[in-house]
């Protein structure tokens, strides 16, 4: 199939590049290369070392034959996006091009506001440029668990049936998110969603759930980034990094939030799932895409466990909650819709953990520099 | 109390400020004017004259004593509006200032960015400059009742005690908007509620039904616009229009629709209701504002009647329907909440509808000049 990734440079849309390349999907992507700038305006880098866009574009070409047919381009930008859509004739577009933190649109006004455009504006360009440009094409747009929040009901996958006064109907589920970077995902799956009712668009549309996991090549041109500041590295993901360098693990309050979880080489076997087994037209469907529902604190014990393996000392000491989310809360998210297309969980969250320590001691000195940036600093209520 | 109304030029924020100026409150408000803008750039004007806003100033000075304190302001110049409510300390703040045309939204990419930006940025920008310079002062948000879309449900008022596989829950109702524009107003709910939960902000959130009626004084400076173009007209404003100039009233589909009316008096004794009872500290409530459920051919036989009194023919010509929306569906909105504050609908709507008529008469050639701008042209689909 002839995909079309926007967000190729990213934590997963690099890595999905590659991961599809490898099962002979042709590939074509788009990327406005911000994430690089925002991380640094965090005062932080990736752990991972990642190379320039065109060096990874050379180890591209080298290791899977065809080249990856790459635009550096903001999907706000309709007029552009229009022509390379055009022009590429995808039959899948994976969406992976948003700004992925909470921390950061909590920062103040006019990173609330830049995420919420970026994000929102960008989907809907999006759509109306895949109604003009490619209709049939399949919109696979990355979601999040997080739109949901924490309602004290079980979470299906996108839609529930209700009952209400005695009547009934298919509505979609509640979104309670908890941050403006939440709302924009939220804003985008409306979006979507109605643009399929509209146009007869198809799209999957992935609530995911927090990834963690590490991609490193022996060429490391092919190496993904892994973040581990406070506003774009997630919580496995920053909890490794403190192990590594020495520091406590901060679990936010109690550290018993709940969240569904799953591996880097897991989403790329659902993303996979998604691509190959494509929406029929007009239809909009939602999968929870999650391995397992943990606790914050079980991921600490994780770390924990596994740094013992490789002799670091891992302590963890609870942070101030800087963010406003409930502590104690019922969490049983669905996710069979995944499953039901073949998801097989590959390794084990303790393995993984264990390869993405012996992944990230080589680069304990670039973490080490920037070891305050893993401290909490944007705070809910008062930022 | 002083009460600042963003959209004070508009169809509903210049009425709301001399009814409340009529009731002594002291008034400050901010406009851009761009509403005069959008009905320009859809070939129409006005059906009742209005005049620049610098001479309505002067007429507001002349009957209320008090000045109406104005400021020519884009919500969305973040820091011009943090000044503006720092100078002003409303004890309420009424937000009218949002572009409220589906249709406008419909018409192609750079509208729908437009009208999602222009809505949800200043809303965003309001709230924030609220949090940081009124933060006690109560937001009365102006929604509409399309954000509920026709469920197969009774629509309660904002939020609904569902049961889910054995566990009860309270939650947000979900939204089935039916355009782009409602879309953004769906996410200014999301945006206001999250805000009062976020900063402990206190909002009504007014989820209005379709408005009708004319505001018009002897001195002609104090009328309020009465827009009849396809985007800008709402329904049974467009059909006493299209009475008077003798064209076919055109309702779209089979006219079967069902929504949610209430006069402009009406809306200011409501919103009027909201300002003086203010909600509590962290308290985001939601009130259903309608007085009554009407289908579209109920109004087009409300104006037929009506044009009879003043010997005017009124045919009535379905139209193919340009919107995708449910022509036959349930439709019982509660609206309790504005009843228990003291709510008393005011003139039945005939007698409205009859009053309308005798405003428009005088200006049957104005409207008459622009009469290719009732029809509809902008389609849901294809637009």
């Amino acid at each position: 199939m002839r995909v079309f990734i926007a967000g190729a440079d990213g934590y997963l849309g690099w890595t999905l590049a590659q991961h599809l390349a490898r099962k002979g999907h042709v590939i074509g992507g788009a990327d406005a290369l911000l994430r690089r700038g925002w991380v640094e305006e965090m005062g932080s880098v990736s752990a991972i070392p990642i190379v320039p866009v065109d060096e990874r574009l050379a180890a591209f070409g080298e290791h899977f034959g065809e080249p990856l047919r790459f635009l550096e381009l903001n999907l706000c930008d309709h007029a552009a996006l229009c022509v390379a859509l055009a022009e590429f004739q995808p039959d899948v577009v994976v969406h992976l091009a948003e700004c992925p933190s909470a921390p950061y649109s909590m920062m103040d006004f006019p990173h609330a506001d830049f995420v919420q455009r970026n994000n929102v504006s960008g989907t809907l360009s999006l759509l109306f440029a895949m109604r003009d440009h490619c209709p049939k094409a399949h919109l696979v747009k990355l979601g999040t668990m997080g739109e949901y929040g924490t309602p004290n009901l079980d979470i299906p996958e996108g839609f529930f049936e209700v009952e209400y006064r005695g009547r009934r109907d298919r509505l979609p589920f509640p979104r309670q998110a908890g941050s403006w970077y939440h709302w924009s995902k939220v804003f985008d799956s409306h979006h979507v969603d109605f643009a399929c009712r509209l146009w007869g668009l198809r799209a999957t549309d992935v609530m995911q759930g927090v990834v963690y996991g590490t991609w490193c090549d022996t060429d490391m041109r092919l190496n993904t980034r892994l973040d581990f500041d406070e506003a774009f590295g997630t919580a496995l993901n920053r909890f490794c990094c403190q192990a590594v360098i020495g520091q406590p693990l901060m679990p936010y309050g109690k550290g018993t939030q709940l969240r569904g979880f799953l591996s880097l080489a897991d989403s790329m076997q659902c993303l996979t799932l998604a691509i190959e087994n494509p929406a029929a037209a007009g239809e909009y469907r939602v999968f929870n895409q999650l391995r397992e529902v943990l606790s914050i604190n079980d991921l600490a014990q994780l770390v924990r466990a596994a740094g013992q393996d490789f002799g670091l000392a891992v302590e963890i000491k609870l942070q101030n909650n800087p963010r406003v989310e409930a502590e104690a809360h019922h969490y049983r998210p669905d996710s069979q819709h995944l499953r039901a297309l073949g998801f097989e969980p590959s390794l084990p969250i303790d393995e993984v953990v264990r390869n993405m320590i012996a992944d990230l001691l080589p680069h304990r000195d670039r973490i080490a520099d920037h070891a305050e940036r893993l401290a909490p600093t944007v705070r809910w209520r008062t930022s």
